[in-house]
């Protein structure tokens, strides 16, 4: 028997966006109830093609299928003619160990857990009548948490702020096309949206946490390492809730760990998000929240299986 | 463009011995001279269901290609009709991180290579007249070892030593029926061969150091796990040559650490298996000599690489 592999159009047909959402949401919860097994990951360097390779694995206790997910990033590709990012996704049955099949879905689970987990908890932190969204960033999830974001909740206008205001009208106009009302912006109009997404590689902080309004959320979903940071101390300092997707993780290399490290807040002042998705929470509408997002590697197992439950084994 | 898929069959015709041969004895080479990166590997546990996952990566500096491995080993799949172990091997160009194909190989590609390390070394190290081979195992090891010796050297007799008669006998029937004349052994008769190789996952020696003729060869490639142990620290004490085939992995948990920690041999009485097979050995006929192999990852990478160059991509 041929191991079956699905690639990015079949994968895309079967993964419906309430498939996508219901199954990140099941596994954030689980991951904030520890009943999610990540082992430290793999990673291999390649200095001389500017290349490296992480393979991460997970798992939701209890389940019939974890995964082994290999994703690859060759940043000179472009050169090339190649995308920078390749990867795959092997599904394993958590019972037999049997390869039950492979996803060749060139990185889309991984950018739509992402944006499935922002738009979740932007939703269930933001106060209800909330509907202007500031987004930091013009890359792809920029595009797809404004996207994600208007599946829960309508959304009146979306205000892009990018390096380029080059890059800042591409995405409004992809977004437009989609339906979603999206101009340019300021850092500073961005920032005092009623919601506030950042989703970029920064460094340093992207935004004023001056500029953001009383009764606003943020939510940062683009430091996942050490050496990125795009939410300043001083909002942490400001927002009376701070959730986290993996209070290890965000202590050790998110916005949340800067913030702790700054004196801005206690390194136990955050709660999981999976518990805020269980739980809904009660916020005044003059509060400002945080949500700090580094990645859970359960969500690729939990997604993953999902998506092969739908396709044609 | 789908991801290419080999299966065993196909990777059974495209891999000669001569390539498996050539692979690794230039990939043990390069491991020896330090041109080999193998990252720790990723590990898994699923103890309801007593299976486990490993990952293991490698890549030999300068090669077009590294590899992904992904085995599992779940030890109550017989009972279902299902084989205990199922793997993969993914393998990524190292200049673009693209996957190049996926060989679906159950675990042929790290047998073969465990057979071929082990009759290279056992070849390399023996005295050029050696011609009977005692064997201590019943496995697919036991059979693979005996038949690539049998390819480098011609064997007279093979003497099979296995816990149970009815397991050698069959080992035995299997070898006459591919040409080598074998016959089962007690422990004494098989560890007094002229070369001995054990394929056990014994955890406590399986043979008598002083039954181990003047002038012979012993390999051990069952001990890969700090629990195991297959050689007494009295025959690396009599031993005149040492090799490992990863000095740091065979002193932590080959054979060769239980002899350093018995006080038999000093930590830095080993050369590399790699080495030997580089620059021939020279020993008198009356040397014992030793070689302990507890499998080196960069091997795959190698492995899977030639082979893949000789499938239809």
């Amino acid at each position: 028997m041929t191991l079956p592999v699905f690639d990015a159009a079949a994968i895309e047909e079967a993964a419906t966006s309430r498939l996508v959402l219901d199954s990140v949401r099941d596994a954030l919860i689980a991951h904030a109830e520890g009943r999610t097994s990540v082992p430290p990951p793999l990673h291999m360097d390649f200095p001389e093609a500017d290349g490296d390779c992480h393979v991460k694995a997970g798992w939701i206790a209890g389940a019939a299928d974890f995964t082994v997910k290999i994703a690859t990033g060759f940043y000179r590709n472009a050169g090339l003619g190649l995308p920078s990012n390749h990867g795959l996704v092997c599904v394993v049955s958590a019972r037999t160990g049997q390869i039950r099949a492979l996803l060749d879905d060139r990185g889309l689970l991984t950018a739509w857990r992402t944006a499935a987990a922002g738009a979740l908890i932007t939703h269930a932190m933001a106060r209800p009548g909330a509907d202007t969204l500031g987004v930091f960033g013009t890359g792809e999830q920029a595009r797809l948490q404004a996207s994600w974001l208007a599946k829960l909740r309508p959304l009146s206008t979306v205000l892009v702020h990018g390096r380029t205001m080059r890059r800042a009208d591409a995405l409004c106009e992809e977004l437009n096309a989609g339906g979603l009302p999206a101009r340019p912006a300021s850092a500073q109009e961005a920032a005092a949206a009623d919601m506030v997404m950042t989703t970029t590689p920064a460094t340093a902080p992207v935004l004023d946490a001056a500029h953001v309004s009383e009764g606003a959320h943020v939510t940062g979903i683009g430091t996942d390492m050490p050496h990125k940071n795009e939410l300043p101390p001083e909002l942490f300092r400001r927002a009376r809730l701070i959730a986290t997707d993996d209070h290890a993780q965000c202590l050790d290399h998110g916005d949340f760990g800067h913030a702790v490290r700054a004196g801005a807040v206690a390194p136990d002042s955050d709660i999981a998000v999976g518990q805020l998705l269980k739980t809904p929470v009660e916020r005044p509408d003059s509060a400002i929240t945080v949500a700090d997002l580094t990645g859970v590697g359960a969500l690729d197992a939990a997604l993953a299986s999902a998506v092969l439950g739908r396709l044609p084994l």
